[in-house]
């Protein structure tokens, strides 16, 4: 395709990953004297910010996805690859996929970050992450899972000791997750079962910083926290987790059992960026240029997770979906700009004297805590509550991709405000969960003496 | 639970599978002065009519499947259980499951039927069928995939041969697949693509009979066939399958190179039909007596696709939604009137005289084929094309379980009606596709000399 794309115009595109920096880098480039390439290794933009509503089966995974080529589908210079990116040749422009190269004259590599397990992967198999439909699906399985072997081992008379579940890292997404499992909990599904009562159910959120939410000021993250308990979640803030096994976390050398452990507590970035054989921070993002170019490569830009870019008073610009979006627009309205030069000159010289640098409006962030809990932050206006509820709510499904989503969502939304109903209940793929397989999980006693390892939270 | 139970009434009725048949069994129970216990595998109802949609990404899984506990939550007493039965034990009157036994005085069991291959369990890999949730999204999966790879390869200029879709078994799941397959390719697919046109997918049907819909008068099934040729499917009857390989099918020595090849070429009843050792049919189907209970059990039914049961005019009773829904609410109220007599009486002899025997009242049969297309026959008056297809909307989004659901799908249906849209086109699981690991499928040329086996078509 590339070579046809060439014969046309000689400008060839190519945005790795379909994110809401890669999404919005092709719209910024629509029309443009170029071909447009689009790979990612899925077929489908996921919109991140619902993911956990589909964890704790509010929404299914339609409601929250849909395909890159049909939301790009309009802009015939825009064509979407699905496809592994495994490494790139920066000297013969070349983007490598496991099949084929994709030649390219720019390059945007968006390829966004995945949860991290700080040098234990082996936990991951025992307390999941979320970060795709598939991880969601998989935490919906476990937690729907979790109730229906406790209720077949209380019918059998095997005892009914209340459930835990285990949310590690008190960040946006474990606070969501930790507050929504406690929702469900105590409405969805209450009436539902006959030998055990799920309101008994214990939510526990660890964090290991003194704050949940710390990347908001301190009044915010203190009524998050209140927000938290008032749905029956017990938060433990500057707790390390040393070990987790089937069944079981240890915070120091206690020991927990846990039905199901989830894993929130921080992410790192998509291993691509080291391939582009530039500097990396530790988390692996991507130092980049004012203009999110990389050194030596004017023609190679860095957006969205995985990019580390510090912002007028020397801070990260956060991991969330605004600093992507309007990364993606500036880069694509950027070359957008040198592709209508003949011929496109890729010199920085061209782009100095700051106004081809790349500022971050700050339009004000939010997070949801479950029903009708939320905290926002306007500048110096800070919101909780169920003002902030609303506001996320409205920011939330006014963005969601395709106007036929926004309308389902919006329905499922009020029917489940309203009912205390969860529409995706759905029990897919295995039937067992780790540590459960060994007769009563409260049997599941662990041995003393759990060797000091330290997880704490990257933010 | 079982013990807890028998102290308050001494009643116990188990229902195996909620599917239409234990669903409506459970329903006339609610209230009895007995304790219910329902166990399915599954902790969902499907409502299998509309698994087609999900299998094309019409719909999504959880718009046609609902928990089994929140459509009984309301009858306190009826329990659920998510377990798989092994076997049963009619001496003692208990149900073994993998990890218990489950005591009961009346048993029903309702664990329908799978889709068969006749012997040649070898070819489901490549052929899948579609019987639950799972089966769907796979089918689902190999479709978009077979498009997403195609694409990939034209782009890659290793040429773009027209797709082959290739269903077989020309019953109402063939049909459904292979006219809503014909719909997606001219239409919900047709410009999202830039290197590849869907529109020139071929979709093949192939029938071991002499007709499509066999099960219909001559003239619904000359009109099915007409309606699937106007949406562009090539049928072929008469044809016999002899063997499937990794994208390769033989018709007689024939081979025919399919991108996915789907099974909908008959099914057998569960295996657990026969582990109630009494007779069955070549299918697996429990010979049941007049009124749905075994031989020598007069205290144990089988009911929905499990059983064998003939009509006046000698036909076995066709398995479909309302033959089930019709037996489960005749056993339901059956075991009902016994219950309510002191002490319950199993002797058929009190059930003599016809009254109790089951008698299925035919309100008539619909196949829907496609977009606008569909066949319906009420006794004498037989109907074809948009009009059936009206009939037939209305009476699936009428059944569908759950009001929400109801509500949901009729806007999903309303809008990709009008738009073509199809809201739930996601790639999830694996990357890959049989027969396409190995370079170019159009390489993929088979071997001459098929050995002779032959896959009729069990209706």
């Amino acid at each position: 395709m590339n070579s046809k794309a060439s014969h046309q115009t000689g400008n060839r595109v190519v945005i790795v990953g379909a994110g809401f920096g890669g999404l919005n880098a092709a719209e910024a480039l629509a029309g443009a004297p170029a071909e447009i390439t689009v790979i990612d290794r899925k077929n489908h933009h996921t919109f991140q910010p619902l993911l956990y509503q589909v964890a704790t089966a509010g929404l299914s995974p339609g409601e929250i996805a849909a395909p890159i080529r049909s939301i790009l589908t309009r802009h015939r210079n825009v064509e979407v690859l699905m496809a592994e990116v495994t490494g790139f040749d920066l000297d013969r422009r070349a983007v490598q996929t496991a099949e084929h190269e994709v030649p390219y004259d720019y390059l945007i590599v968006a390829a966004g970050a995945r949860h991290a397990y700080f040098g234990h992967e082996e936990w991951e198999p025992f307390a999941p992450g979320l970060k795709t439909i598939e991880d969601a699906l998989e935490i919906r399985r476990r937690v729907l899972l979790a109730f229906e072997l406790a209720e077949r081992r209380a019918a059998a008379g095997e005892g009914d000791d209340p459930l835990n579940f285990v949310v590690v890292g008190g960040g946006p997404t474990g606070v969501e997750l930790a507050g929504t499992l406690a929702e469900i909990c105590r409405h969805a599904l209450a009436g539902d079962f006959r030998s055990i009562d799920p309101r008994r159910a214990r939510i526990h959120l660890i964090e290991g910083g003194p704050h949940v939410l710390p990347a908001y000021p301190e009044d915010l993250s203190r009524s998050a926290l209140e927000q938290l308990r008032r749905l029956g979640v017990e938060v433990s803030t500057s707790a390390m987790v040393t070990k987790i096994e089937p069944g079981v976390i240890y915070m120091g050398d206690t020991p927990m059992n846990a039905a199901v452990i989830l894993w929130a507590a921080g992410v790192a970035a998509s291993p691509l960026g080291k391939k582009l054989g530039g500097p990396t921070d530790r988390a692996g993002r991507v130092l980049v240029e004012p203009d999110l170019s990389i050194p030596a490569h004017p023609e190679v830009f860095v957006i969205g997770d995985l990019a580390a870019l510090k912002d007028a008073s020397g801070n990260l610009l956060p991991g969330v979906a605004p600093v992507a979006i309007q990364e993606g627009r500036f880069v694509g309205k950027l070359i957008m700009r040198e592709l209508e030069k003949r011929p496109p000159s890729f010199s920085r010289s061209l782009r100095e004297g700051g106004d081809f640098d790349f500022h971050y409006h700050d339009k004000g962030s939010l997070a949801t805590i479950g029903r009708s809990a939320a905290i926002a932050q306007f500048g110096k206006i800070h919101i909780s509550g169920f003002a902030a509820w609303l506001a996320w709510l409205f920011v939330h499904i006014l963005f969601l991709i395709g106007f036929r989503n926004r309308v389902l969502v919006f329905i499922q939304w009020a029917w489940s405000y309203f009912t205390y109903e969860r529409g995706a209940r759905l029990i897919t793929g295995g039937t067992n969960l780790p540590g459960w397989s060994d007769t009563h999980l409260g049997d599941h006693r662990p041995k003393p003496g759990a060797e000091e390892i330290s997880a704490t939270v990257d933010k």
